[in-house]
């Protein structure tokens, strides 16, 4: 079925042909760019090769803008290099810094060699910064002037510079040594008396990040201060650039994803269009982990074989215990996991949370162990098996409460990703001790149970 | 151990007994107001109380709208019907709408009744929306000028508003019916000729949601269209309100968490700072619930009891096949989750996704089967103990995919959350059905195995 965008993308090809311009910038105005790309992306070689080489520059340059990775290298293999820069002087320097990350170092090479000795230096510079790292995510579009500029100047600067930044609402306010001082608001600026300084009605409570800082603890900030724009800023508070509310969000749903993904084992990288080849690349590994921490969990139910062959109600009661215990494991896991990106975990006051998750373990089991014991002695007409399950039962709530908390933080101290398989960690624990800790009970009380 | 901002509230609460207003615009000109409204909530009551009587309207509603639900309505409490309703007149009317969102139904209406006719509407209109929908998240504080204006006049009309609103990058334009037809970038007035219109200049594509649209959409547009501001309309193209993107962050934090934690029977409320009593009651019914679960997965093995008492390896290696299956079913889970969340997933055209699903547990199921029934013929020496558990992993991994899949994807026909306690489930599906393979198969070929 086609829709609405990809029928004004049939529609725009066509006018092409005809260099039907009038057309062209019809069909343009109604169409959301990204939406226009999302379609592109559909487009046979030779198809995308005729729209890259009819479509003017400024058009081109916002579908490059809005294309996701793969698109836009395929839209620059379409072009020669004089072209790529004409585009590179329509584009934000981080988005240009991102799509020669895509490219070949050969050609990236190349066209850095070829821009301007200012560009150059400013792509170079970007490029230095790793790419989940404030530098990484900033972009050098933005408006710094001087506190001592008077509103009538400042406007005219904001004029002449504002239609090139991605931000205008707040200016940035430098002093003689270009350190970064205050922000201005637009909106201040706007009702300000004409001659009064930008330093006069400047912000100097400036949140700011360096290049270095993690990306995840950028879009914390930005989320705790509601900002919609945060500046990074060098050793001496130089201005380096600003990150923009937009990255931001898309910071925050990447980093959600990674977690939500890696602490089942599974690859941040595989989404729902992965090819069967790619997702088994992708999970197989982490099964064949699990394979061995599930035969770790074989292991210590095999130690007791001759006591499950003597009461063989062992072997439909014990996995009980471990389903149990996996499950209050993963309820902690969860919210550990949570509380660590939302950076509410800090080291040195996280023991009283962690001493209530060994009660937690305490009276949960106790309550559910109550229960399952009642039960299996009803089911199975023998009193001491139901004590025993429901001692097993606390124990392995302890145990999934201590290693719900302990795996995230581990890993977090380790300077891993505290989701990073997780499951599978914790899982291997409540199997391995919820096994021993039911079947030695059952060992040691062998004569009450026959 | 004292914060900066600690020491910086104690300053704050001396020179409010002083009254030396000089110092106290000092100390407020150096904090961040977030994180005193943090310190604050660690106040006592008559200190609070001493707080909100001596601070002046400006500073106090600035703290009223950074704190957190709890301190807002303490807050409230400590004020007069008067003081609260001049503060009311200093904060956007979506956090009035949220505090008054806290506040017992009879002070509520109190407050309500008192306010100025125009204001009490607005309110009234506001309340009536969903909190999790766009009217609930929308402020009514924006600029929107009729298209007829010419760059002269509106700008003149941004500077007379502008301070009141919360955000003047985006002007949105209407026509004659006061029915929204495009947004103009205020970078854009500023640089247009003084006597053209707004209706020349604007951009017409514009992206709204209606105010029942859920909030998780409402972010979904955001994220993919980059959008700092989004309007609200009616269905006659009316505009409502606006929400801007620091709300919307505070949705994607919101939902994300919430899928998160549902996804393993937690409840949504629940945090780190939640006490043993509130983790308990938030997280026990699941366990009790796992619990019927779990008695389920037991079921299953005693159906084979008889089997089991003649061959006890079924009791060491049965295991395998449930863990292995529980963490490949929590593999497609959290990649379902996040398609869903992401609106990533479409049902006419998701079939071919679940195929690929029920090959990918085809494939992963046969090769750690393999190696499972190789090591399994190496440990106990028998060959047909080895074929059976290849067999089941194939089919608990086939089983895996299918549940892994169709568990949220039903949650979400069902317009519940897809997150909501899937693991749970999904366990049940791999822990009954692992078992019921495995054992079932075991039984038809117990001649072979003894």
């Amino acid at each position: 079925m086609e829709n609405k965008t990809q029928i004004q993308l049939e529609k725009l090809l066509q006018a092409l042909v005809k260099h039907d311009t009038q057309q062209i910038d019809d069909i343009y105005e109604h169409v959301q760019t990204i939406d226009l790309a999302k379609e592109i992306e559909d487009l046979e070689d030779n198809q995308l090769e005729y729209l890259c080489n009819h479509i003017d520059d400024e058009k081109l340059a916002e579908i490059l803008e809005e294309s996701d990775e793969d698109l836009q290298v395929d839209i620059i293999d379409c072009l020669n290099n004089k072209r790529i820069l004409d585009l590179f002087n329509l584009i934000p320097k981080d988005t240009i810094v991102d799509i020669l990350g895509e490219l070949p170092m050969g050609k990236r090479k190349q066209l850095i060699n070829l821009m301007k000795a200012g560009d150059k230096k400013v792509i170079e510079q970007l490029l230095g910064y790793e790419e989940d790292s404030a530098g990484g995510l900033m972009t050098t579009e933005y408006i710094a002037l001087s506190q001592n500029l008077t509103m009538i100047n400042a406007l005219k600067k904001i004029k002449e510079i504002g239609p090139k930044t991605e931000v205008i609402e707040t200016i940035f306010v430098l002093n003689d040594k270009k350190q970064l001082i205050g922000t201005a608001d637009l909106r201040d600026i706007l009702v300000a008396n004409d001659n009064v300084t930008l330093g006069s009605i400047m912000d100097d409570q400036v949140i700011s990040v360096a290049p270095e800082t993690d990306q995840e603890d950028v879009s914390l900030l930005v989320s705790k201060y509601d900002l919609t724009t945060i500046p990074v800023v060098n050793k001496n508070n130089g201005l380096l650039g600003i990150i923009t509310v937009d990255d931001i969000i898309d910071v925050i749903q990447e980093e959600h994803t990674e977690d939500m993904l890696q602490m089942h084992g599974v690859n941040k990288e595989e989404s729902l269009d992965s090819t069967l080849l790619e997702s088994i690349k992708m999970r197989l590994p982490w099964l064949i982990v699990n394979l061995v921490t599930a035969f770790l969990a074989s292991f210590t139910v095999k130690m007791f074989e001759s006591t499950i062959e003597q009461i063989v109600a062992l072997s439909a009661t014990m996995t009980i215990v471990t389903g149990m215990g996996g499950n209050a494991g993963s309820q902690t896991l969860s919210i550990m996991i949570r509380s660590i990106a939302l950076g509410e975990v800090h080291f040195k006051d996280c023991f009283p949370a962690f001493i209530k998750e060994i009660f937690l373990g305490i009276i949960n089991g106790l309550v559910t162990g109550a229960v399952t014991g009642v039960i299996v002695y009803v089911l199975y007409g023998n009193f001491y098996l139901g004590i025993i399950i429901c001692i097993a039962m606390i124990g392995n709530l302890v145990v999934s409460g201590f290693f719900g908390f302990v795996i995230p933080v581990a890993l977090k101290a380790l300077h891993a990703d505290p989701a990073l398989a997780s499951s599978i960690f914790l899982t291997t624990a409540t199997d391995v001790l919820g096994f021993f800790i039911f079947l030695s009970l059952a060992n040691l009380f062998l004569p009450y149970l026959i």
